[in-house]
């Protein structure tokens, strides 16, 4: 097309509420503008993009077989209800009625419906397996939208869901779809990893989550390089420290510490590490009050506390003085022993570790020589965040930690939706039994910041040849030349009866200004036809490599084709 | 694909709910389901047919330099308030609110939000003209959803809006949308014709309908087989009959006519013609009264009327008996001599009638020799509608009507949108001047119901190869046969080989039922593998024609690719 026509609207500045690259180049580059906070509308390059995108993981998906459909987003409430979800699913799911008052949601995912269409169409193990997909826009209101298209309210995103006859079939699927997404992200060019992950609200058995690494992702990984294992820090394991488990068990000693109330304080106070600490932490879950108990140095995990009591993070507030007062307790000086009213849960790790300190529930107190089951009790739960240098747990080796943009998540979801759907097939035997599931996502909009985030420099967006908006843009340098603007036209037309996608740059401006903006559009290749264009020579630019050559008209196209082939 | 792999669930009944070919057969052929009320969700092969119509319209559009941009569902209540439409739409609006109370509706259309973006954009006549477009679901709350995808809430559009400096290149732009739509239907192979329309609620200055012509269209089509004067019948004008125009006026008098009040029975009473009478109605308008009036033989536009008193038809009502009491009437017997607190609209047919017929507001009474202008007064508006006969109000020849499925419209909007939206431009002298606007629609879901409504049989859908799902389905008669199913497999392979969409029917059912399955689900070409196949001979089947040959293996792809090309 020519930039004259073209509506790519570029910007010289970032907006100001731009904090990352992908947000601030999408906005500069013209691929999007933002509406209000969290909705998106994506401009012409964007569009070409994300067509570009969607169809790398079409293709990927078709090859396993997964067809595509295309579900409604207003989703009637009794189908959630049938699932259990509607209560479950808080502020982020966008409610609306009807004129007649029925009540429906914008699906935030879509679960429900592919078990309701699927429960009215399968019937027999010899329809078995099936996989579905579609390509549409999701809706969660977000609390706090940010990071441009990283969290928006509204968002493209592929899911896809399988029924298999039983746990086997569900392995394949589910391995199908991971090698899928293994080649989705290959295409896309990104630097991703596959890690572990909890099920969350989804629920199911087993999970992955697909991590395009950078600094600005949202999620921390664990990983290790001996053993390759890997996981989202949500979920991530680790070795637990057992060095104090053989230790005798002394008399528990109250000692007096006036106004050190934080760890750091009693810590140097005593001059103890704080690993010789248990660390209370008091919430409140829907008017309950829980004290969760872990070793000083350890962060609670808000994931695996709701897994240990069976919430979702929405309904965990911390729990105010008022609260800690009433179970008999004194903030700042807060621990297990001797506590009412409340449910006390201890991390798994505080089983092996003797002689610890804890709060005295009294003001300007602690405990010293605290140990599990001799001085209080409380549920053994998994309550701590793996972090950076704990021990991996498969091999023991210390782990490395590394931000990732969550792009893709699968999940064995086994029979979550389909028993209380009743989403059944009759087998062999005739017997009916639930359709065993899984379900696969893609944030196809996350997945273009991703790509943004990992290919750009200081100039601009520098898309890979697989998902950029056009291979080529041409560059007459002085389009007021009549033989350099001829000659650009004809290197167009003949790149574009060859089957490349290409920009001719026609506007009437400084070739400064057209540099500028072919870098910052990230367009792969550039062609500028300048005066060396007597001599049939034109200039060719990867913008990955920033290396430029001069080449002759008549080996443009092989130049072109090679890099579009790479 | 392997229709053993694929998710067609073909019915052999429709749906009791389903009134028209299209509703059933997409039903029975498995190219849709039904969620909830006027809420579908689209199957593989409905999807299929989706994006072929998607890629008509986007290549139609691109070529004539239109641009593909994608926006939100979700809209802010500001940016309509701007416009003045958030109060003017009615119910049909979803509408909802976030987690901080700020009230949002579900796209019914985008004018608001394209005016709004390319208003921040564009800011010179040097960057104009624009005309950018989308393909994505919108969101009506329709009163009465009904004839499957032909009056849903949830349903694919295709928008455009078109950016002029002025009101020539708008007639330009306008153009060569009307221009790109007719190759889309011819494209579609619908059987359309373009009508002047009735701008509605979007408003503007001029509109055009694009109509498949159907039986079960809503819309009534006016058309003159002489001059081509074409119109939906909401717009449709006519010659108005002038015959007594010259009559002289007699004296009114009061007649008699006990329980006779309707047009019918007054004319049996009379044994005068229906036109010799003028029919009053009356309306109530957000607790105004409005008597139209019209020539007995004649209805009353609803549209008309609304563009008369410039409402919409969501606040017109029938008034009640007491409503006509109230205003000095009497229900069987009301006319417009010595009305009051109404306001009278006279169908503009009636300044030209002479000395006829009405109410008497007294029960029991008629009026004669009624005449405008001496017996009463009012404004003289336009109300009738146009009826097959009337004359046509460019050549005067009688009009035909016809009934169409509206799939496309175009509208002037001219400075409707940009002016109270402020979205501006500066002129060749530097003065700001509002944009001139025209906007675009294609239902998508709705061409593909017309497509069905004109390409069906008793046995099923009969795709046009532009838009089929695949091109080809291929039958082995017997797939315990390797001889054949091994040929058929051969057959299938090449075809894929060469571009060619082909099902490959593996299921181990009877002949019949797959041939039944294939009529149905309507692919174009059928290749049947039976017991010739030893001498190489294979039946090649044409939906449409219904003809079937015999052919050798080594002229199918010869045969199938001519059928393609077509």
């Amino acid at each position: 097309m020519y930039m004259s026509k073209m509506f790519v609207p570029t910007l010289r500045e970032s907006p100001n509420d731009a904090e990352i690259a992908s947000h601030k180049l999408m906005i500069r580059a013209g691929l999007v503008r933002n509406l209000v906070s969290g909705v998106y509308n994506y401009l012409p390059l964007g569009i070409r993009v994300l067509e570009k995108i969607k169809t790398i993981i079409r293709e990927e998906l078709d090859k396993k077989s997964a067809q595509e459909i295309l579900c409604s987003a207003l989703q009637p409430k009794e189908l959630w209800e049938e699932s259990g979800r509607w209560s479950d699913y808080g502020q982020e799911m966008i409610r609306l009625k009807d004129r007649n008052d029925r009540e429906f949601c914008l699906g935030p995912t879509h679960e429900e419906i592919f078990t309701n269409i699927v429960k009215k169409e399968i019937t027999s193990y010899r329809q078995l397996p099936i996989n579905l997909y579609q390509i549409q826009s999701k809706y969660r209101d977000e609390r706090r939208p940010r990071f441009g298209l990283l969290r928006t309210r509204e968002f493209i995103m592929k899911d896809a869901y399988s029924f298999d006859k039983d746990e086997l079939g569900l392995d394949k699927s589910y391995k199908d779809m991971y090698d899928a997404y293994s080649k989705v992200f290959d295409r896309c060019e990104l630097d991703w990893k596959a890690v572990l992950a909890d099920t969350g609200a989804v629920g199911g058995t087993g999970s992955h989550q697909f991590m395009a690494i950078s600094e600005v992702g949202e999620s921390d990984i664990l990983y290790c390089m001996e053993c390759n294992y890997a996981a989202d820090r949500e979920k991530a394991d680790f070795m637990l420290d057992k060095t104090s488990a053989g230790e005798q068990q002394n008399p528990y000693e109250k000692i007096y510490t006036p106004n050190n109330t934080t760890i750091e304080e009693i810590s140097n106070l005593l001059g103890e590490p704080y690993y010789k600490f248990a660390k209370s932490l008091v919430f409140k879950v829907k008017d309950k009050i829980i004290l969760a108990l872990i070793r000083g140095d350890r962060e609670v995990n808000i994931i695996k506390l709701c897994n240990a009591i069976g919430t979702i993070e929405e309904y965990v507030q911390m729990a105010t003085e008022e609260d800690i007062r009433r179970i008999g307790s004194e903030p700042g000086y807060i621990g297990p022993v001797g506590l009412k009213n409340v449910e006390i849960l201890v991390d798994r790790e505080l089983e092996y570790l003797k002689n610890f300190y804890t709060g005295g529930n009294e003001k300007d107190y602690h405990l010293k020589n605290v140990n599990y089951g001799r001085d209080f009790t409380g549920k053994i739960v998994e309550l701590a965040n793996a972090s950076a240098g704990d021990k991996c747990p498969k091999c023991g080796k210390p782990m490395k930690m590394e931000k990732g943009i969550e792009v893709g998540q699968v999940f064995k979801l086994g029979t979550k939706y389909s028993k209380p759907m009743e989403c059944n097939y009759l087998d062999e035997n005739g017997a009916s039994k639930p359709m065993v599931m899984g379900c696969y996502g893609i944030g196809v909009t996350r997945t273009l910041s991703a790509i943004i985030e990992q290919h750009h420099d200081e100039n601009g967006i520098v898309w890979p040849i697989s998902v950029a908006p056009y291979h080529v843009i041409i560059v007459p340098v002085n389009v007021k030349d009549e033989t350099q603007f001829n000659k650009a036209k004809e290197i167009y037309e003949m790149l574009k009866q060859n089957g490349i996608e290409v920009i001719l740059d026609d506007r009437d401006e400084r070739a400064g200004v057209k540099f500028k903006d072919a870098d910052l559009i990230g367009i792969p290749m550039r062609i500028t036809v300048g005066k060396k264009i007597g001599e049939e020579i034109v200039e060719f630019k990867r913008r990955k490599e920033g290396s430029i050559e001069e080449i002759y008209i008549d080996s443009v196209l092989m130049h072109v084709k090679k890099c579009v082939s790479q």
